[in-house]
Parts: C-alpha cells; sequence; structure tokens
C-alpha cells in the first residue's frame, strides 16, 4: 500500500477544485502498475466526485444546483450554521475509486478528479491510497 | 487483479439496466474466491447503484423522481444542455463496490447492480475491477 | 481478507446510528496494519455515511432535511410504500471505504461511520471487509 496526501487550500465557501494532476503524479510516484486508487476526504463539510473537466459551466452549474437543493434553512439545529455543507458531504460522498492500468488511471476521456468544498475557505487534506 | 469491461447499449435518456448476471460471471471467470470488486463507469453523465432487483417499479420511481429533483434549468451554462445528467451522475456516484465471498457477490437478498443512464442513449462501459 | 458482520438494530423509521466503535474493533482483531477498510450495506433502504460526530444535531439536520427531499409521493408506483428509503439508500450510498494505517482508521478529526436507516425499525446487518 501507498499512500500520498494532499494539502488543498481552497479559496471560496463552495468551490470543485480539480486534483487529476496531482492523483495521477501520486500513482506515478508509488510505481503501481494495476490496482486501486481509493481517494479519501477526512472531513465533514467537504467530499470528492470524478466529473467532467472539458468545460468548467459543468462545475458551476453543480455548485449552483446544489446551493438551491441544499440552501441555508432556519429550522437547522446545528449551532455551526453549515448544516448545508455536512448535508452536501453525505450527498457527494467522501470516498470515490479509480482502477489503475499499466500505471495509469482509468479515467474516462472527459473524466477529472475533483476536490469539492463545502465550508470554506479552508486549508484541506485529499488522502490518496494506492493499492 | 482481474478485469473485465462491460459494453452497454442504453435505450432512452434516462434508464437503470440490471448488470448483476454480467458482474457475476465476470467474477467467476476471474476466479477469485474472497476479495472486492469495484464498479467503475468511465463517463460524465450515467452512474452504477445497487438497490432492489425484485420490483420493477424501485427503479420507474428513482427515475421519475431524480428528473423531477433536477429538471432542465434554463439557468445551467452548460452549452450541452445535459448539466442535469452531470449533476445526477455525482450525486448517484460512478464507483461503487461489492464483497466477494467463497467466490460469490456478497449481494443481499433483495439488491442488484445497476447501470444508470441519464444522457442516452448511448453505448457506454462499465469497468469490473476484481481483487 | 478479514470479514466481519455488524449486527444492527435500529428504533425508528429513519435513524442515523453512530458505529465507528465496532468498525474499530474489527479493524483491531483483523491485525491488519495498512489497507482500506470496505463497509457495505446488503439492504436497499438503508445506507452508510461518514460525517461529523461531535454534535447530533448534524444527525438530526440531515435526516429532517432528507424526509423533506423526499417524501411519500402518491405518484410512487411501488406498491410497499417505501419507494423514498430506496431512492435515499441511492443517494448516500451503500458502500464506503476507510484507509487504514498503522492499524487505526484514519478518520478525521471530526469523523464518525454511521449507518442509516431509512425504513425500519429492523434489524440490520453491515458488513466490514478489511483487506
Amino acid at each position: 500500500m501507498h499512500r500520498a496526501t494532499l494539502a488543498i487550500r481552497t479559496s471560496a465557501r463552495e468551490e470543485m477544485l480539480e486534483v487529476t494532476r496531482d492523483v495521477r503524479q501520486a500513482v506515478a510516484a508509488s510505481g503501481l502498475r494495476d490496482g486501486i486508487v481509493t481517494l479519501y476526504v477526512p472531513h465533514t463539510t467537504a467530499a470528492v466526485t470524478i466529473n467532467e473537466n472539458a468545460d468548467p459551466d459543468v462545475q458551476h452549474d453543480m455548485l449552483a444546483w446544489l446551493r438551491r437543493l441544499v440552501p441555508p434553512d432556519p429550522s437547522f439545529r446545528h449551532a455551526e450554521g453549515n448544516s448545508d455543507g455536512h448535508i452536501k458531504s453525505s450527498l457527494v460522498g467522501i470516498s470515490a475509486q479509480v482502477p489503475v492500468v499499466d500505471g495509469e488511471l482509468l479515467l474516462g476521456r472527459w473524466q477529472g478528479i475533483y476536490f469539492c468544498e463545502f465550508d470554506g475557505p479552508r486549508l484541506r487534506q485529499l488522502e490518496v491510497v494506492i493499492h
């Protein structure tokens, strides 16, 4: 098992940051030829997802839609005021897997890996485990 | 690590296609007795999920509900007009795992594996990695 | 590969039950030092997620929000009346992964593992596979 921890500086309350290149570098550094990369977010108001990386409007539409889906709500009890971020984290999910074949991430042609910030800006981490 | 790529022909814009039998065959062909099957969708407007396979009305209700949750929206910027499909892909997710015990998928009694199409019809792929 | 099956008794129709301690015990019993824990729910109206365990209001807010997002709907066809539970199961997801490093779950400071009941009360299972 190989492991890398990516440090991620987010710059807005809600943001999708592409980390495909960093994950690819961690896989190359591991020397693994065939296996699985597990991406893990050790936070409760962030997530990881894989989606289109050709048109930034896709990320814009997704974040705007999530903001409308889970607005701040006066009925939320959690006193920190970021229940919407916790909910988005569980909806999008904090772990994802990508197969590795011949040393390369088996991403589809239009896929990129995104760290999703839902209560930033903050300094975050993404665990990359290659096995 | 064993790997199979399933070719999937979808026939509607939105569809849930059961692939349990194909995944089971890939596991049998691998000869693996104990491990994990990772299912991976290399597309950005499709997903994979595991849910009830006894009553097709469950799939009907899920697709109809998702259509109401993420309707086409004039405020979406992505010019291809399929932002709803990208959003559903990240909500449902593009990877899933099932344990393998004694050569069998550890599915619950009512569980089936579904490829979810959100911008079809198209020819799609599902990666099945057994490790 | 090591495997443990947790028996979980839920006590309400919708509930988030923390199982972090049980998963931690299963990892300790396995003797594994470095690897991945895969959590798998063999049910179609339940899920597993990882989220904040410091303030129970987070779970309250999440369950209340999900109830408003997926209310019982007369247009649902599935005759058992629990289509909302099936939908929540696929939204939150039935599998999750946590890395194990030096024999410890690599959970973030505020993270706990939750079994999510969406059609209880019932006797449920959670599969814990350590590899």
